[in-house]
């Protein structure tokens, strides 16, 4: 791959997981001209990804790694795409680069309370490298404020995203929850480690035995950053999938934060949400949308 | 059934469900002297409790429930026990007196945005009537505070719980949410619509398959009132059932509302607890335990 430099900006140098992600970001990359070099994780990065990749590097070839970001002249690191194999501790033990820096990775790894994507930042850091995040090089790719879809949202809708919204406001107070799920004026689900897809199996499963109860398409997926989350390396996603789950758990819409979330194949995702009836809106962290919350109905548990 | 009228009191209807609730209140009113009489709701009340009741009537039958009341002489009413079946609008068209009060019974039931226990206790109230909760009459039964079975916390324990305590919390002003579980210092789990046992389920499923990781028992069940919660006809409540799937979820513990939380058949419940390895804690809104909380650890979801 060789792209013409511009001469503004560091080389950018993309480490690839899994999905299509990556491949996006490059081509939003080369629309706008920006020079950069793929770095595909073995293992882990798609068939696309690996096709378009400078190089493939396993999760022990840290000393390999920072030979070919000085070879590439790549001052700025962009993590990207998923990772579903969590490396242990003797995978990463794998070249004599990464023997060399062992008391730097160890000191960067042990650190107490932070998650394994802030220990990570930090290998890169020690390096005199910039980790940066898809805001940073490609904005176009997060969601923009309002209605993404063709489909509108209806005042009870609005009412649903509001109450969600603000269920993740208050548990990012305690740093917990990217998601909720509001349902005809009462919030019905909440994120905790199970991740957004299974919130959202559950909400269709509380839906088929009628412990949620709603007319027709009704209720709001919202899903926003965690007021300390770090977006470089952990940004609120949704994709196909996401339009799939909560279509199956029968909800009118989803919403994104808008400029903190990424939406996956925007293209088809959207399109997805078109055909199944459902809205997709960008909306920003305490927005109030001037509908009164009605009041909780919850039952005797 | 026929006992001392203390003269200091009004005579107290016991309107019971399922459950062996309504006869441990019997038993607790009993042996503090106060009279009162049992309703059983029909299709619902245990055997036990059918045993000792002085009438039992169908949902229908509100005329002759407030002939009943009448009769005996009483003006406080209990409503105590589950309700696994919920009355659907022609169930309630039993009788002449039902017939006669419709247009009370309507207007009392259709009120917007309360929940249906609400409407109910108006229904007492627009005819003269008081309703208790089991402070008012058997405040020995709620929980008290500190340390309840043999198993004492540890210092993480604590944390966890104090974690769990504050999502709660959070929650509560929102007016969603009784419970929560945190595990090593994170929240993992937050309770909707689905209720706390589907709760502890997926507890004990994330843990299966690693999405929580903890080393042996670890993690607290924190369940409280919510502040808008009308704690005389739904009060939380843990059991034996709450024991045994906290267990199964690998938790270290749970911890109830002091004076806000019911210990269901409580001697069981803590022997079970007790033999678990699980400790029971009463805990206070607001309160902080001393122990500073772990920062979170979320990993890309």
């Amino acid at each position: 791959m060789n792209r013409a430099d511009t001469g503004l900006e560091p080389r950018l140098a993309l480490i690839a997981g899994n999905g299509s992600l990556p491949c996006q970001i490059a081509e939003a990359l080369d629309s706008a001209g920006r020079e950069f070099r793929i770095i595909a994780i073995k293992g882990e990065a798609d068939e696309r990804t690996r096709a378009q990749a400078d190089t493939e590097l396993g999760w022990g070839e840290i000393g390999r790694l920072y030979k070919f970001l000085k070879k590439t002249g790549c001052r700025d690191v962009l993590l990207i795409g998923g990772v579903s194999k969590r490396p242990d501790f003797t995978s990463i033990l794998g070249d004599l680069g990464t023997l060399k820096r062992l008391p730097t990775i160890i000191r960067a790894l042990a650190g107490g309370d932070d998650s394994l994507l802030t220990k990570v930042i930090r290998l890169f850091e020690v390096e005199g490298y910039r980790v940066v995040g898809i805001k940073d090089v490609a904005p176009q790719l997060l969601a923009s404020s309002g209605v993404l879809g063709k489909i509108q949202p209806n005042q009870g809708d609005w009412r649903d995203a509001e109450l969600a919204l603000r269920a993740t406001e208050k548990l990012g107070e305690l740093d917990i929850g990217q998601a909720a799920i509001a349902v005809g004026g009462r919030v019905v689900a909440l994120e905790g480690a199970e991740g957004t897809d299974a919130m959202l199996q559950r909400c269709a499963e509380l839906k088929r035995i009628g412990r949620i109860r709603s007319k027709g398409r009704a209720g709001v997926l919202v899903k926003t950053a965690k007021p300390n989350q770090d977006l470089r390396v952990d940004l609120p996603t949704v994709g196909p999938m996401t339009i799939d789950l909560a279509a199956a758990a029968g909800l009118a819409g989803i919403a994104v934060e808008a400029s903190g979330a990424l939406i996956a194949e925007k293209e088809e995702t959207l399109k997805k949400a078109d055909n199944a009836g459902l809205f997709v809106i960008g909306i920003e962290h305490g927005t109030r949308f001037g509908v009164t919350s009605k009041g909780q109905a919850d039952e005797r548990s």
